[in-house]
């Protein structure tokens, strides 16, 4: 019935580099931008642009790539905005959305062990 | 007095993306390998044998450049084997320990949302 669907599962699975459910989360966000679009979404960031002009800079490029595997991993979703139909904005879906407790533990740490960090909001 | 050390902490801020905790967590540890290196320790592992001959089959380049980063920021630790002086082995500090809420966190989340992944112990 969703033989694509069947066959990206299993594409995924023969290209995981062990069961491992750390190391397959780092497969698709194991990187230095990533969980910073993530990050930016929980804290109420909703478009392209937003992400853009973030302090970190991210390269526009980069982060089309990122917004993309997002999407194609269900973890962001893009919806119309309300008032406006013809712009989308980015959403987490509840898989994205529960990477909140990695994002607070990461958060926690940077402030506990990098001198001179600071969490946008508690 | 430690001119070294105070140039490098210099080095280190100015070369943050964001005073960002979770993005100046990332510049540290945010790639594929590394969470995998400090999960391995947590574990019990203490060789470079040992994260080698792990399951994701890490690059011994990409290890060894790992574990030097690691070592740099205070965050693993390298002492002589008991009862086999000339071998030395790896070991997490109290900074690196305390990435183990992350681990916890990475851990729940891919075992949740991620199919077949499949924790090592509890």
């Amino acid at each position: 019935m969703k033989p694509r669907r069947t066959q990206k599962k299993t594409d995924q699975a023969s290209q995981r580099r062990s069961p491992c459910p750390i190391a397959c989360g780092l497969d698709l966000f194991g990187d230095k931008w990533t969980m910073l679009v993530i990050r930016d979404l929980a804290l109420g960031k909703t478009s392209f642009k937003d992400f853009a002009t973030g302090p970190e800079h991210i390269p526009t490029n980069i982060l089309s790539d990122r917004l993309t595997r997002l999407l194609d991993h269900d973890m962001i979703g893009q919806a119309p905005v309300e008032g406006d139909g013809r712009r989308l904005a980015y959403h987490l879906t509840p898989k994205g959305a529960a990477l909140r407790p990695v994002l607070l533990a990461l958060r926690d740490w940077g402030l506990e062990w990098i001198e001179g960090t600071a969490a946008k909001r508690a």
